[in-house]
C-alpha cells in the first residue's frame, strides 16, 4: 500500500505535489469536453481516464472489476464493493503509475491536464446528513446564546446531526447564489423579506459512506470503519440571518438548503491509513462515550489528523492580484467523535445507510483565534468585523466574495497528500 | 376529465369503489410473482398493467409517451413531463376503462387482482421534507411545553419544515421495527440506551413533486401549483423519548429517520379537482402571508378537502377478530399553509426541487378531541392513556399494534375517490 516518502510516479510533476502524488490517488468523476462523465484518478496535475486504461486492458481480475463498478458517471456502485475493490484498484494503480511501470506510453495518452477537465460530484447521493461535532464550534456557537452554558446537555452524549439536502449539493467551483428568506430584523416583531444579509460559510470534512446496511440493522460500532469509502472537504453555506428566525423548532431549512459544495476527489481511507490517530482524550469530567459508541481500535486509531485551511479572496484582492488571505487553520483532531461513531450512531435505530450517502462532520473550528471555521464565530455574530489585509472588513460574506478550502495530512516517514480544493464564489441574488 | 358520478366503468367492482372508482384512476408501481416493477394504474380492485397496454398498441401520441415515460419501476420521468403528460394519460385511460370502450377483451388480460400484487415505492425519491403546517397539532404540542403560548414566532409566518431521511422511505405494509436510541429517563441526568418505550404514529399527507426547478431559480407562488404532482397518505413513525434528547439544536433525527411508510397509490391534481376549496380564512388577528407567499388563485382555491382516518388494530383484537378502532378523523383542510405555498416557500432561497422528490404535510390533527394525529396528542405525552374498545390501555404504541391510515374525497355531484390505505405493524427491536 506503499505509502513511504521516497515512492515516485514517473508522471514527474506527481513528485512532491501538495495534493495528489502517487501516494493519494484520489477518486473523482471528471469530463472533457463533450465527452460523458467517468472516473478519474488525480496524479500530480493531470486526471488519469480509467475508462481508456480499462480499454486498453491493463486492469484484470478485482481491480477490472472495481474499475468496471466505476462507470456510468457515479461511483456508487464502486463505494458498494467496499474496501477490498479499493485496494486492488490502488495497488494496481500504485504498479501502473509508479516508476519503472512497463505501460508508460499507453498511460500517457489516457493522462489528461487537470485544467482541461471538468469535475463533477463523486456520486449520486441519496442522503446527506451534516453532523454538529466540532465541539470547539458548537461551544463557540454557544456562547453567543448561552456565555455561562453555551453546550446543551445532550452534546457530549449524542453525537448531533440532521438531514441535509442533497438535491443542491455541488462540486467546487459553482458559483453560491446569495439566497433570499425571511428574516426578523433586530428590534422587530414581524419579518421581512429579501436577500441573505449574514451570509457565511463553515468549513467541513466531508465523509463519503461506502458499503450500506438493511434497513433495521444497525452498523456495530466494531464494524463501522468499514463503512467508510473515503473524505473531501465541504463547504456548509449557511445564511445566519434565514437560520436564526426559521430554526425553531425543527431545526436549520432554507438557511443552508440553498447550496453546499464539496471538493470533488474521494481520498480514500487507504489513502488516509497513515494518518490515523487516537480519538484525543476527552477532558476530565466528561462523560465516556455509551457502549455502543466505544470500541477500544476506534478510541485507538479512529481520529483522522488532517489539517484544514479557509482562505478569503475578495473581488478587490481579485483585481489588485493579491493573495487570498487565510483566515483559519484547524484540524480534524476537533471533531468530538470518530467518524465511525457517527456511522454507529446513525444506523443505530435502524437507518439504512447507501453507498454514496454523505455526512458533513460539523464545523471544525479549533479553540483559539484564527482557528474558527466560520465568520459567525471569528466576528462573534457580526460584532468585531475582520479586517483584511487589502484593508477591507468583513461581518459576513459579500458578493465577488470567494472562499477556497484546503486540506492536507503530514506525517513524519510518509508522503503528505492534500484534498485539493473546495471554492465556492459569492453572486449577487437572483 | 369526467368526475361526474355515473360515470362509470366496465370493470364492474370499480363502480361505486370505495377507493378506486373511474374516476380516480392512481399511479403506481407494482410487481407481480417474479415480474420486474413496473406501473399500474388502480381500477376498483384490480391493477392495470400499463406496460401490458402499451405492448398491446392501445396507447398513442401524448399518452404512449406518458406511459413510455412510467417504464423503470419508478415514477419520477413521469413526474417530469408536468401535467400535460398525466391529462393525456388520464384521458386515455376514462376511455379505454369506461363503459362502452371497445376493447374491454384486451385490457382484460392486463388487469391483475390487487391482492396478488406486491405494490412498491411511486418513484425513487431525491429527497424527502417533513413540514409542520398542521397549525393544530402544532399547538397541541406546544402545550405540551409552553400552556400559555403553544406556538412560536415563527409559526405564522413561515411554512416549518426540515429535510427528512429518505433512504427509509417503504410502502405500505412495511413492518415497523421498534428503533433503539438514547433517551434521558424522567428524573436523571444521563442517558441511557435502549429500545423506545414512546413510539408513535403522526397522520399525514404526502405531497409529490412533478416537475423541478434549476437551483437559483425559485418557484413563484403563482406558478407553484403546476409542480404539484399528485397526493398520498404519509406516517411519520415518531421515537418521543429518543426526540425529546436528542433534538435539540438541530431538530429531529434519529426519532424520526427508522422508517416512514407511504400509501402506494399517486392520487393525481387531476383526480383531486372536484376537492379543491378556498384556504380556510386565518383567524382573527393572524398576519398576512408575505407577498412570496400569497397569490389570489392559491388563496381561492389552493386547499384539499380531504377526510382523513387513523385506525389501531392491536394484536389482542386481530386475534379476537374486532376491527380496527378509530383514533382520529381529521381533514386536509386543518393545514395552515397550502401546497402551493410550501412549494414556493421551499425553493425561494433557490433550493433545488426535483421530480419525485416528496413532502409530507406535518401531522394533520383537528381543533377537537377525536381529530388528532398522533397519540403525543390524544394522550396528552402519555400522561392519559386512550381506552380501547377490546378493554386495552395505550399510551403509545405495543409491538403488534397496527396503525391504518386512510383518506377519502368527497363532495357533490361526483364521484367519492380514496387514496387506499397506509398501514404499518410495530414488530420488537432487534
Amino acid at each position: 500500500m506503499n505509502h513511504t516518502a521516497n515512492a515516485r510516479s514517473w508522471v514527474e510533476h506527481a513528485n512532491g505535489h501538495r495534493d495528489f502524488p502517487l501516494q493519494n490517488l484520489p477518486l473523482g468523476i471528471f469530463s472533457r469536453a463533450s465527452q460523458a462523465p467517468r472516473c478519474g484518478v488525480a496524479i500530480g496535475d493531470a486526471i488519469l481516464d480509467l475508462e481508456a486504461v480499462l480499454a486498453a486492458g491493463l486492469f484484470d481480475g478485482a481491480a477490472k472489476a472495481a474499475v468496471e463498478a466505476t462507470r456510468g458517471g457515479a461511483l456508487n456502485a464502486f463505494f458498494a464493493l467496499g474496501s477490498p475493490a479499493r485496494v486492488a484498484l490502488r495497488e494496481r494503480l500504485l504498479a501502473l503509475l509508479g516508476e519503472g511501470s512497463e505501460h508508460q506510453a499507453v498511460l500517457q495518452a489516457a493522462l489528461y491536464p487537470a485544467s482541461e477537465c471538468q469535475m463533477h460530484l463523486p456520486a449520486k447521493v441519496g442522503d446527506y446528513t451534516d453532523f454538529y461535532v466540532g465541539i470547539q464550534h458548537a461551544t463557540n456557537v454557544g456562547k453567543l446564546f448561552r456565555p455561562d452554558n453555551p453546550l446543551l446537555p445532550n452534546y457530549k452524549y449524542v453525537p448531533i446531526g440532521y438531514h441535509g439536502r442533497a438535491s443542491t449539493l455541488r462540486p467546487s467551483g459553482t458559483e453560491v447564489i446569495r439566497p433570499k428568506g425571511q428574516t426578523l430584523p433586530a428590534g422587530q416583531t414581524e419579518p421581512s423579506f429579501g436577500p441573505c444579509a449574514r451570509l457565511d460559510y463553515e468549513l467541513e470534512l466531508g465523509i463519503w459512506i461506502g458499503q450500506g446496511n438493511a434497513m433495521g440493522q444497525a452498523i456495530p460500532i466494531g464494524e463501522a470503519e468499514q463503512h467508510l469509502a473515503g473524505l473531501c472537504l465541504l463547504n456548509d453555506w449557511s445564511a445566519r440571518d434565514i437560520q436564526a428566525w426559521e430554526y425553531q423548532p425543527l431545526g436549520p431549512f432554507l438557511s443552508k438548503s440553498f447550496i453546499t459544495s464539496l471538493s470533488p476527489w474521494v481520498v480514500t481511507a487507504e489513502a488516509l491509513a497513515p494518518f490515523r490517530r487516537a480519538q484525543p482524550a476527552r477532558p476530565e469530567g466528561d462523560p465516556q462515550p455509551l457502549p455502543y459508541l466505544l470500541d477500544a481500535q476506534d478510541q485507538a486509531q479512529g481520529a483522522f489528523d488532517i489539517e484544514l485551511e479557509v482562505l478569503l479572496l475578495t473581488a478587490n484582492m481579485r483585481e489588485r492580484n493579491l493573495p487570498a488571505q487565510r483566515l483559519a487553520l484547524s484540524n480534524t483532531l476537533n471533531m468530538y467523535w470518530t467518524v465511525a461513531q457517527l456511522i454507529a450512531h446513525h444506523s443505530v435505530n435502524g437507518c439504512q445507510l447507501q453507498p454514496g450517502d454523505l455526512f458533513g462532520s460539523g464545523t471544525l473550528s479549533g479553540p483559539l483565534e484564527g482557528s474558527f471555521g466560520s465568520l459567525l464565530e471569528i466576528t462573534e455574530g457580526g460584532k468585531h468585523p475582520v479586517e483584511l489585509a487589502s484593508g477591507e472588513l468583513r461581518k459576513f460574506l459579500e458578493d465577488g466574495d470567494e472562499i477556497i478550502l484546503r486540506a492536507r495530512c503530514v506525517a513524519e516517514g510518509v508522503a503528505s497528500i492534500g484534498f485539493g480544493e473546495c471554492r465556492g464564489t459569492i453572486v449577487a441574488a437572483n
